[in-house]
């Protein structure tokens, strides 16, 4: 039976799953690809370090040249993370001939197209299943299984971290600072939480989707970016009464070869698929012109979920390499990149305003939309409890982004308006 | 460039869809493929019917060997439905080295092995993806996306009549022949339904899906089938009280090398995932060891969803006819089938029952459940508008159901109980 011998970059996390897979289903892995996987070395930045598994200890190696220029080996499986050592080593990977199976979203995010192109002029693989949504395969769901469709939207909740700390928000009634400590004692969200919550994770995610969903070379920069930090409690308490759940959600979509390409708390509607993707949950809502809507739904995370993403790359990487068609199932962004002006984009949104608890506030705040000539599709006031104030929620009809910030500007002018506290985009149903 | 032909086989909803997208969407068919892709012959019934497309007329036959027999033609797709000609076709077709692609739920579910192993044979491609969940790519999603993982359980709303009736009945409380009728004239259900509400559609879904999950050889014959036809607008009003949705599932869950596989109307609670797939949509939840919940959803029929699966196929069938690798790609059913005895197999179940409206009659019903050692989760009773009787309806906690049909005798044979109306089983959550 033919061998095959892989090398990790990597043994944290998502390393020890997928060593874990690699050890416990041999027998199945045999039967998926007719070959014997085997461990070769392990790079690690500390070989003292106490691991979960031991029984590897003598492959482990503090020199990556063991891994990515050792002749013996045929598949690197990258999961160490980090990016400017990483894209060296995986260049130098490719150069010798090595397939490639990576779970690093940063570095498939920045230099994704490079990594690729070279793979591709080495013919070898490069997969990256697990760089989106864990252990859901939705970058084979748009390369393969929506194959013939022109997608038209593509909706993630590709950040666990703040769907669960949003969840919590919403379920609990309690606010953002006490939902982000339980989630970092959880080891829900890190100690730096940064990335996550503002929106970075997010936006690489979506940026990697976009390449293979539109063949379209955007780049980070072209994502407009904001994260939860500023969602309010009462920005959800309100989003339910009117019907919505704000989730952090990535959006890119694509009209008139235009794409407009965002991160952002965004209502969505309780009947809308992702509504109900809660807590650590990740899903990719694909709206595709013939196909219509679907969803991939599952863990966003994890170790074992995230190497069940990679050990799938891998029995497919070794499958290629038996039919010998290595390289040649790899997917460039081929489209010009033409993004679409931000105030021309069109979307519904929510406002949270506070007004003065008088008689005709509120008629003058609906008159400012009426002169306008903007519609408003749902609106509440309630009395606040404290200063003589009113809180007023609404949903306006579409209308343009520019349009939305002439309103805002004069809605914050409005003598009876003491604040706009809050406003989101809302995503409508298809 | 290399010219690939086409042969279809019926030309009804799913191939004139698939002869729109081969239409307009040629030249991104060139992009993903390398090869010009041409339609040469369509099998028909009738060639003066009319159609919305008549540019092909010219390539109408109503002689099979024109197509299955065309020395020209590559690829043979069939959409013609149908069971013992279908299969002979199918046959005569890959032993010209024709591939195969097929939208026949129905011919895979009971001959799929068959065909497959021919296709094997021959080295020749199958591919049915649109054959269960329309335009979900689930049959890659498990045999790709999670090739890694083993697939513990499988819950499928996979018939989207029946769906669409059971969330008709209940967002609008309105009668099963009700709701029926109205899904026949929109198009949602049959003249004659009997396949979609009886579970057969479903349960050969399920075939299909399990072969591919497990690779256990399973046939019809071990599907423990039932419809919808019981269910009653007090069932699904009930269920939403005690915190459920009703859906027709079809369940496969292997435990010890065992399967169960069954399609029945089941209590789903509201959290969980496929709780909120409405209407016409279809949903496949697979739960594997290691990667947990993922959920496949989208629409589950339809012209041009089910186009976009065949058309997907294709192009994987075309891009193996440039990499030399036709044939490779078959997936048979290796495992031994050991089916799991009905009696052992545990779950929740959901009971109805009619009793006395006089002191004590709740008390005798529970009662029961505590001489039999089964503990009860939830339970609400209503008095009845008329004949003095009160509504119990019961949530009991895990049990065999060996162990439920004894209770459910028992509780029939009680004094104060004029009827058991109605009992199903309850999935929990994971």
């Amino acid at each position: 039976m033919k061998k095959i011998s892989v090398g990790l970059l990597g043994f944290g996390t998502v390393g020890t799953g997928v060593v874990h897979l690699l050890t416990n289903d041999q027998q199945r892995l045999v039967q998926q690809t007719g070959s014997q996987i085997q461990i070769s070395k392990i790079l690690v930045k500390d070989r003292e370090k106490s691991r979960k598994m031991d029984q590897y200890d003598h492959l482990l190696t503090l020199n990556p040249s063991d891994v990515i220029d050792n002749p013996e080996i045929d598949i690197i499986i990258e999961v160490m993370g980090g990016i400017d050592d990483t894209r060296k080593y995986i260049h130098r990977a490719l150069k010798n001939k090595k397939h490639v199976i990576t779970a690093n979203k940063d570095l498939m995010a920045l230099y994704g197209t490079e990594l690729l192109q070279a793979a591709a002029d080495e013919g070898c693989d490069l997969y990256y299943e697990a760089s989106v949504g864990g252990g859901i395969p939705i970058l084979r769901g748009l390369t393969d299984g929506l194959a013939a469709d022109r997608i038209k939207k593509l909706i993630g909740i590709v950040n666990g971290t703040t769907n669960y700390i949003l969840s919590k928000m919403s379920h609990q009634s309690v606010s953002y600072e006490k939902v982000l400590q339980e989630a970092q004692s959880l080891g829900f969200a890190e100690a730096d939480p940064t990335s996550d919550v503002e929106g970075l994770d997010a936006a690489r995610k979506m940026v990697i989707l976009s390449h293979l969903a539109y063949s379209i070379p955007v780049t980070l920069e072209d994502v407009k970016v904001e994260g939860i930090t500023r969602v309010a409690e009462e920005d959800i308490q309100y989003s339910k009464k009117l019907g919505y759940a704000i989730k952090l959600v990535g959006i890119a979509e694509v009209e008139d070869d235009e794409i407009d390409i965002r991160v952002g708390p965004t209502l969505l509607p309780f009947n809308h698929p992702l509504a109900s993707v809660d807590n650590e949950f990740n899903a990719i809502y694909v709206y595709g012109h013939s196909v219509g809507e679907t969803m991939f739904y599952g863990p966003g995370a994890g170790e074992l979920p995230t190497a069940i993403a990679v050990v799938s790359d891998l029995i497919t990487v070794v499958k290629n390499m038996a039919y010998g068609i290595n390289g040649k199932h790899i997917f460039l962004p081929l489209q010009e990149k033409k993004c679409k002006s931000s105030e021309t984009v069109e979307s519904q949104y929510f406002l949270r305003l506070h007004v003065k608890d008088q008689p005709g506030a509120l008629s003058k705040v609906t008159g400012l939309f009426n002169d306008q000539g903007m519609s408003l599709q749902k609106i509440i006031q309630e009395p606040l409890l404290s200063g003589n104030l009113a809180e007023v929620a609404i949903i306006t009809h579409t209308t343009e982004q520019q349009r939305f910030e002439q309103i805002y500007q004069l809605l914050k002018d409005l003598e009876d308006v003491i604040d706009v506290k809050s406003y989101y985009r809302v995503e409508g149903m298809k």
